[in-house]
């Protein structure tokens, strides 16, 4: 089924695999609302003084000019005004967040399902234009950390929902590295944050060696940073690991307290799903607290499929801050994964169940009627265009993946054809209905 | 409700106006998929030289540049490589359909629900993003006429399931005025449509003068164009009117045969919302038969909800073509309306049905299984993220919208409260369900 893209990093689905797309876009959905997230879009395009408030983007922007504009283009680059299109959901929330604020009710809890562009080089798992679905909590000055934890939970239950490979949320605190690497003495936590990074790409000799050399670091201080990091446990047992390398610090204690509140809540409600993981840094990124990654088991290389964690000073607004915690599921990175490698599958390739057959030409009415009947119970159903041989739309509805073709004689008598078994029966419009199982498309994982 | 969007012609909605906007984009997908439409979103982007394929556009198109990109910017406008953002969904679709050929079963039946952009001055109704739904159907070298009246069928059906005003699909067809234009002598008739597309905006005298001015037509030419664009009737009459202004020529056959077709359907499936108007030209687009403009009765200034038609010539492969027939519906334009002018609402803000109050902070994990046993039965439920007094936990659910809090003492007797009455009575969380009408958000019309 894989395809190639017509412009490479811009992946299109044929209608089959866009079933697969749809049916995680409804699955995240139904779960995000059933824990009373309510949804919001952002428009596409923000200005790129909003891109770089937060300072350098380390992300490729694609900026917009007006092709019959003949002022030029060249004024995007110099111009904060200058329209760019988002490149995450986060950056625009906040700002819908600080425009909106008296017309939201806080703690707000909302979910955003959009495409975000990035100027990348493409390559396997990273598109130049994908969906992300994003869910978050954000408070009004202050946010209960039990957030945190919430976040978490909903989304394993999210990922849980999906004809996905098994998963696991690596997770971490920076309250909980900060604070170690200070007492340590090692001050440039996040020179320290970006070396670690690194870790799984160059290897802790790699890192010892930055640690040393671009930040100063005693062999001591990177053997220890680099112990803190090796660290890894799927309950709380981390916090006496970390306790065992002697450091002292309050930022460390209140991070292994609230790491520990997270792990220990998932151990109880998302068994197997979580892990503490102290290697996890999340980069450059604007996180404060909890810091997330998830990979799925078995595709490692495909890199986090769901990142996010605390924010305590993304928006603010004069004096009023609003500390969220959020969490963003790589929704095309995921899919096409899934339709690379056959993971899950539609059961039919259109979302008809019935096609409704002509006897003859002026029949197209009479079996419009029926369609309508048909319909009006929920069931799928097209008309045939033309009365061609039944053999002929037979034909025709096995080529579309239609199962039932329904056919009404010259006296009215209504039959209903199953063409994968060949089963026809006596069926009345008012009241036939096919299976459960035949009358929506169902996506299922495939093992 | 209706606030500025910070930026000029991006429309963004709060959740509460997000709830309207998501019940019409889940009805339209209801209907379109009832009527065995598959779903496919094409990219965002498109390559210039495709936006400009079929000759000049007359849309103001977004352009796309690299922020970080060194070569500048100025290279969009000149390179047909360049990537700019699509500016309706027609055309992207055409191109999906000639790359993807190989792999649709045809006629292909197709719904897309997408941003489109647009770089226009914006107005009232007439945004620079905005949401259009689109169905289609292709057909591999021919494609039956029989789908120029479904599709108009299924339009009206999707639009009458909206919590909107009444509407009236206004129909044309351009063979039949391309082929009186001919009868009558005036042999430009791309010419003579693009005057008659000004009828609404200038008025017949203006437009006489236009047609004898810049056509050449005589005087009595200029007329019988006019008298033909006066035509509107509610049934198939307009067939008589038309043969009473004495003109003869085969494509004006052929075109009043088939508009006749999509009248009379529609008067026995669709009454009162359909009307031939022999003014409709549809101007400069790739049209070549059924041409439809929709207009909200009582919000005719707003232009347009809904157009399209018939192209036969839209997309081709070497010496297949691809001819098609399809109406796009403006989501934004619809929903921007409705929402200014409160002609819908939401019946809850959120889509939380239950708030799960905390008797102290160490109940927070019991309330979190009484909401997961609410869940399972697909009631929305969120847990209070602090033990306040209930009095204040009551006031939260109330700000946010919620209409049940759930209470559970220290002897695990469960109660719940409906706030918007009072009520307050014994539930089991395994058995416990709000009323439909409570279940979910609803979105109904305002009378």
């Amino acid at each position: 089924m894989a395809r190639t893209a017509s412009l490479s990093g811009f992946p299109e689905w044929l209608p089959e695999e866009r079933l697969v797309e749809l049916h995680v876009l409804d699955t995240l959905r139904r779960t995000f609302e059933l824990h009373g997230f309510s949804s919001i879009e952002t428009r596409a395009v923000e200005t790129v003084g909003q891109l770089l408030r937060k300072g350098e983007i380390d992300k490729e922007v694609y900026g917009l000019s007006r092709l019959q504009d003949d002022e030029g283009d060249t004024a995007a680059k110099a111009d904060p005004h200058a329209l760019a299109l988002h490149f995450d959901l986060t950056v625009p929330f906040a700002r819908y967040v600080v425009e909106n604020a008296g017309y939201l009710a806080f703690p707000f809890r909302r979910y955003q399902i959009q495409k975000v562009w990035r100027g990348e080089r493409p390559q396997e798992g990273r598109a130049r234009e994908f969906t992300q679905a994003d869910i978050d909590v954000v408070g009004d000055g202050e946010l209960p950390f039990r957030y945190d934890v919430e976040i978490a939970l909903v989304i394993a239950e999210a990922l849980n929902a999906l004809p996905i490979p098994d998963f696991l949320l690596r997770i971490n605190n920076r309250k909980l590295a900060e604070g170690f690497y200070t007492g340590i003495g090692l001050t440039d936590t996040a020179g320290v944050l970006r070396s670690i990074d690194k870790l799984e790409k160059v290897g802790p000799a790699k890192v010892a060696e930055l640690l040393k050399e671009e930040l100063g670091a005693t062999e001591d201080q990177a053997q220890a940073a680099l112990k803190l990091a090796g660290i890894r446990t799927k309950d709380t047992s981390f916090v006496e690991q970390v306790r065992a390398l002697g450091v002292s610090n309050e930022l460390l204690e209140e991070g292994l307290h609230e790491l520990e509140q997270v792990i220990a809540a998932a151990v109880q409600r998302a068994p197997g799903r979580v892990v503490a993981d102290l290697s996890i840094a999340r980069g450059l990124d604007y996180y404060t607290g909890t810091v997330v990654e998830t990979i799925l088991v078995g595709h490692e290389q495909l890199g986090s499929i769901c990142s996010g964690g605390r924010y305590d000073a993304l928006a603010s607004k004069g004096n009023r801050k609003f500390p969220g915690v959020g969490l963003s599921i790589g929704v095309t990175r995921l899919v096409s994964r899934i339709l690379s490698q056959d993971l899950a599958k539609a059961s039919r390739s259109v979302p008809t169940a019935v096609l409704v057959a002509l006897n003859d030409d002026d029949s197209w009415g009479a079996a419009q009627d029926v369609a309508a009947q048909l319909r009006s119970r929920g069931i799928a159903t097209e008309v045939a265009a033309k009365a061609e041989k039944f053999g002929k739309q037979i034909k025709f509805a096995d080529r579309r993946g239609i199962p039932f073709v329904w056919f009404t004689d010259d006296d009215g008598k209504h039959q209903v054809k199953d063409i994968r078994s060949g089963e026809q029966y006596d069926a009345d419009p008012a009241t036939w209905t096919p299976s459960e199982e035949d009358l929506h498309v169902r996506v299922t994982a495939v093992h």
